[in-house]
């Protein structure tokens, strides 16, 4: 019964979540530029960061036009770093959500522009006003300034953006777990982090809960990327939407490659369970959503 | 007298940008992105935006610390589109600033990173918390908001980004002065409009005032841009520090080449004249930097 009224409310939000993104992403941004960012971003992906932005948000009943803004801004994130990591110069590659990338159908230049304006997008969706200055009645100014620092800090230098130098610069090196746990915190945990963080700040939690939230995104974050390591080699490319293998063709180190098939899954479930265990510790009573999203995590298949 | 007060405070100021730039710019981000950062954003640049965002600023006795972190982050927008714009996809430029560019010295991957996490930079220099996300006394959550979205918004689709679309898009083509300035209000008009609305926001001004404030950043934005075309083909390289005579060699349109020389020289100062008018409009007692800045924009020879 739980299971079917989560598959229900993840199916409505997606759904609400791609209405929104459609809402925002402008498509008469001028020169193609809309037609790259829309292309990059709409009708594709599973959604994950923004589901677990509005599960968070509803944990600690939070405002609601605020976390879909907040969705929204983590996924433009989320889909810019997609349209620059698949560019020539990063790991050139020509398949993304089963269709052809960004840059191929837009070209290099383009792709570019159109994840810098995405970015941009991003902070643009997290800050609306009523065009004196005043902000909406749904999105205190306090709440936007809060979730500008959190997406911020977790897409830069800090957070993602410096995941991804250590992975281009570690490529062929024989990482340690440490190193690896490292570059994939940064990389893919941080934006995912912030992403439960984004959501507890749209409502009120105390600073135990917080705290606890923090450790289930972190755990859920590294379990994400473990997963993403073992779908690489398991799975095909059609299953992904995404060319299976690169890690290994690239010859990038990964949980897979460190840890073997076999200890990577058990990473998985362990950090898991270490998500689902610090969900518990937050006694928050409404976080149902969010522990069946750290299950999801583990047992996807694509 | 006025004259040389005024540079003694371009100075202290441009060095007071430089050292809060050094303190924001992480020397310590992995895998050499820090140095790419610090390499495309430190000791190079007129500043011309910082300085416009601090003498708003004092125009409207604007909270200082405030001030210098949106000079920042203005500074961080545009060297970041700088490091994008030199790259091979896009105008494919080996000098800036009289230094080989980011992805000379870096490479193209790391370069290209190190423009999307000063991207992320100027959004987290402009939400300070004390880390329990309390706002700082001389920043506001309020105007962190205004000045992220005022920002965002600039440098987005409907501004530098959408811009930079258009321009590339119009390489050959006979564009009208019309669409021309179209493309340059947004391209490089709408990050300097929005220095000149960032430094207003940190103060107090009234409607009429902003108003003002709007129109002289826009004058003087599209006048940066015309003398900007003048000088590619008046200058040397060595004067501008980058390469002379691009935008011919690269069949752009510009003022120069839908104007002729002397009528782009005639619309400069055309520009300056309204930008000085719509100051005298603002009625602002303590805007002299802000009209010196308008004269220095148009008189310089780099």
């Amino acid at each position: 019964m739980k299971l079917a009224e989560f598959d229900a409310w993840v199916s409505a939000e997606t759904a609400r979540v791609e209405s929104a993104l459609e809402s925002w992403v402008p498509a008469d941004a001028p020169a193609g530029l809309g037609q790259a960012m829309r292309y990059g971003v709409l009708d594709g992906g599973k959604r994950v960061r923004p589901l677990l932005v509005l599960a968070a948000a509803q944990a600690v009943h939070g405002l609601p036009g605020a976390a879909m803004r907040a969705a929204c801004a983590v996924e433009l994130i989320h889909a810019y770093s997609l349209v620059h990591d698949d560019m020539p110069c990063m790991d050139n590659d020509v398949l993304r959500r089963g269709k052809p990338t960004v840059h191929v159908q837009f070209g290099q230049a383009r792709a570019m522009l159109a994840g810098d304006a995405m970015q941009a997008l991003a902070f643009e969706v997290l800050t609306p006003n009523d065009g004196a200055g005043n902000a909406l009645p749904d999105m205190p100014c306090a709440l936007q300034a809060r979730l500008c620092a959190l997406l911020a800090r977790a897409a830069g230098h800090a957070g993602m953006a410096g995941g991804q130098a250590i992975d281009l610069a570690s490529i062929g090196l024989p990482l340690g777990e440490q190193a690896l746990r490292d570059m994939h915190h940064r990389k893919t945990g941080a934006l995912l982090q912030a992403s439960v963080m984004m959501g507890a700040a749209c409502g009120t939690a105390t600073r135990a809960q917080w705290a606890a939230l923090a450790d289930y995104g972190n755990a859920l974050g590294l379990a994400f990327q473990v997963v993403d390591d073992i779908l690489d080699v398991t799975q095909a490319s059609a299953t992904l939407g995404k060319t299976a293998g690169k890690d290994l063709d690239n010859n990038k180190p990964t949980y897979v490659t460190v840890l073997g098939l076999d200890a990577a899954r058990r990473h998985a479930n362990d950090l898991r369970d270490a998500a689902q265990a610090a969900l518990a510790r937050s006694e928050l009573p409404d976080a149902a959503w969010l522990s069946l999203l750290a299950d999801k995590v583990v047992e996807r298949e694509s």
